[in-house]
């Protein structure tokens, strides 16, 4: 029974009002006992206290409001709620780690939404060695899918920051990518199958194990990067890979970046995917992050650029720190690269490393920040960095660049400091002046306004302002196909 | 203006049906006039003797029947060709090489469709080697493609035995795998974005060359696979990769399945994504191909398994073929192979590759064949290979088993040769029996019933039997979302 059908028949006065008023109550007694014999009454949280951090994300970026906060434990009851909840034609918004970067898994504002919480739902429910493959349910961490890998001998190799406390069904819902991508691909390209709750309640289990499946369209690629908004995620089957056992990693200067692109091209020759690893920084981002944190190296001082690289190998006595070498050496010799140095230990491989996983926490300390997430062809890379600069310094004349990102899948962290002496709040409230700048530059190159972080309710505006008509309109038939009553995750996305 | 709103205004007498017919060639008049004026009349074939060779699979096994064949030369075109048939309700056929295994490509028997041949659209748009990718349209063959990438010093894996005349629009269309998916994957691993035709004529320019990009839904996966039953594919950019330089060939005699499940696995640790080919052939299978073939060697007589290993590198001067060495040396040392034998040239190497390459072949010559193209988890496949022989040795007494494939990618061709004296009619009857044997254990062991070719008019049936309903429905649900007309070759996939 629909409420606007119960309008109609009582018209529209006061008693009429307090009728639907009652019926509302109605309908939400039950939905509570219809939540509460799906999940058992402890895993029904309505308490304010109880449900409040399931309404924030974890930056306090976004504030949302929920009736609810359910916690099923199996795929079954995630199916009982969902279908629950759509007969009382009750938002849903799917919630693993609540790590996102851009409010996707946080409720709306004013909502009545019910958030389902996988994180109870985090079994390994099987590790296959022979077919280098797992099969996790959505609330299992990211770390403890990695040591799962690993207890096995093998490698899952899907690594970011969040890891500790972001979910494997949250990673598949925004198709994280994160450090290995170059070698290994996003979060889709590890994925074999998954299980999903579909917006009606069914289940479909797409749990298949197979490298090779050409019967119909390949449906888990939909829901895979859907942010929730077209079934919610239960369970994936995942890839595992041999484990890694060497490990050469080197630091290189470099006058520009079509140097870096040149260096890029002869590692991926010399090393193939033995390369894991491509980091391109800029000589201001390295200096503010030494800066910020002095006790690290300064190996190769006063270039513009720098490029960190990595290599991985499986194979136990590999000559590859040999072989990387060799390709540093010839890169020397053409003039590709001014200077380089290869780590002669683990520790000094994470010295280099934490020149780069410290800029984001040095941008912290030094001072506002305008942060974007792009891709772009590495080919178009130059010309996007050199347009961009004079553009913004126009607009915002003595703004400091922070360049940093992973060159090899064309991924810029491209941030933007205030001028030294300007208000933060100035600063930031000429955030849409240079979003506006950066985004036209990144669509007239070809480029992606969202690399890794998704849309979420962030992005939402912008991706109507870039995507195509035809493009929204087949993610809009899309969407109606699959959850015609625009329950899962309103707001997100589209 | 509808056909069937005509009809209900003239009633259901002789002289309404003596309209609807003329008005019916009327629609065929303008079709005609449309399909002229979209790609000039040169490029529309009605003639029996022209449109022939489009009606008919390249094996001779499906035959239909369609008005014109259509042969535009642009995007564009084909976007006018499409909003032509489908202004006229007129069903569309794409058709790249027309090499297809399942009649994907073929219209169907006593059908008045439009065939789309996109084999003039056959331009290299564009080579980006600093992005390492390429701009391709539909009807480029596959070995012109391989070739525009060798030109520009890199490698588009993509290889299969149709390479010659196959299109890459057909590639994508049916998700091709070939001999290249263990290191590099299928098709859609290969596709960075495409460009589209829908079935209303409008165009989606899904062109991108990123390797990160999480703006909304993945639409190119929804019609990467789709043959040709969501959109047409016009052009694609695909990924590139360094070019092999080094190569290294072996051959290994094993005891029986497990051991190369194990020898895979250890030439996966000890050789990561060098291992580019790992292929299993019976014993059987290899004295049938040197019975046919007898000038091929005979590397290691006598053994019940035998597996193909093969491994590349685009570093010039790598240690492949002693780090090759050194991993069969383990593995005999372990007991899990039993000998072996690595490739001394490349002449060598090329004998080892024909007796794998000649099985098909020898199987020809030999006689009649149920062939299967299924796939598993190479974990299920010692226990699915002993259940199958089983049931099958029970129905079909004294079958001959012709076991090989891809067992990186758990791809077996599963093949059944009549008992010797056995009629081939008599024989080949008894293909549904052994069909129903060999997917049902391939359904209870998670397999696919088609690994690589595609589902088409052949395995539509089989298609609605062993996908779930809700699969089913999902699947029924994108067609109507994307297709409501049901116009876009009909009576393939579902």
């Amino acid at each position: 029974m629909e409420v606007s059908k119960v309008e109609i028949r009582f018209g529209c006065g006061r008693q009429a009002i307090r009728l639907l008023s009652s019926f509302m109550m109605d309908i939400r007694a039950t939905l509570r006992a219809r939540l509460d014999a799906a999940v058992g009454s402890a895993q029904v949280l309505t308490a304010p206290g109880d449900i409040a951090p399931y309404l924030t994300d974890w930056r306090g970026r976004f504030h949302g409001n929920a009736q609810a906060v359910v916690r099923p434990g199996t795929t079954h009851e995630v199916a009982d709620v969902v279908r629950a909840c759509a007969d009382a034609r009750v938002p849903i918004v799917a919630q693993g780690g609540n790590t996102g970067q851009c409010g996707g898994a946080t409720p709306q504002p004013g909502s009545e939404a019910v958030v389902i919480s996988l994180a109870r739902m985090n079994r390994i429910r099987a590790v296959d060695a022979a077919n280098a493959t797992m099969t996790v349910e959505a609330g299992a961490t990211l770390v403890a899918v990695q040591d799962a890998a690993a207890a096995a001998g093998l490698l899952f190799p899907l690594s970011l920051a969040a890891e500790g406390s972001c979910t494997i069904g949250g990673n598949l819902s925004t198709n994280a990518g994160g450090t290995g991508v170059l070698r290994f691909g996003n979060a889709r390209e590890l994925t074999l199958g998954i299980e999903v709750v579909l917006a009606d309640g069914r289940v479909w289990d797409g749990l298949r194990g197979l490298r090779k499946d050409n019967t119909g369209y390949d449906l888990k690629q939909l829901f895979i990067g859907a942010e929730g908004t077209l079934g919610i995620v239960t369970a994936a089957v995942l890839k595992l890979f041999p484990a890694p056992v060497t490990r050469a990693t080197a630091f290189a200067a470099l006058a520009d970046v079509p140097a870096a692109i040149d260096l890029l091209r002869a590692m991926k020759q010399a090393l193939g995917d033995r390369l894991v690893g491509f980091e391109l920084i800029s000589g201001p981002s390295l200096a503010l992050t030494r800066r910020q944190f002095p006790s690290l190296p300064d190996p190769l001082p006063g270039h513009p650029w720098y490029a960190l690289v990595q290599a991985d190998d499986s194979a136990a006595n590999s000559p590859l720190a040999a072989a990387l070498e060799q390709a540093l050496a010839a890169a020397l010799e053409r003039g590709t690269v001014d200077d380089a140095t290869v780590a002669q230990s683990g520790e000094q491989a994470d010295s280099l490393w934490a020149l780069r996983e410290n800029i984001a926490e040095a941008q912290r300390l030094d001072g506002p920040n305008i942060k974007h997430d792009i891709s772009l062809p590495v080919s178009a890379i130059p010309r996007f960095l050199d347009e961009a600069e004079t553009a913004l310094t126009v607009a915002l004349p003595g703004l400091r660049f922070v360049t940093f990102g992973h060159l090899g899948d064309g991924n810029l962290h491209y941030n933007l400091a205030a001028p030294a002496g300007v208000a933060p709040e100035t600063f930031l409230a000429h955030t849409p002046v240079a979003n506006r700048i950066v985004h036209d530059l990144v669509a007239a190159h070809g480029g992606s306004i969202s690399a890794e972080h998704g849309i979420g309710q962030q992005k939402k505006d912008e991706l109507t302002r870039y995507k195509s008509a035809v493009e929204l309109d087949l993610m809009r038939a899309i969407k109606a196909a699959l959850d015609p009553a625009a329950l899962l995750n309103p707001g997100k996305v589209l």
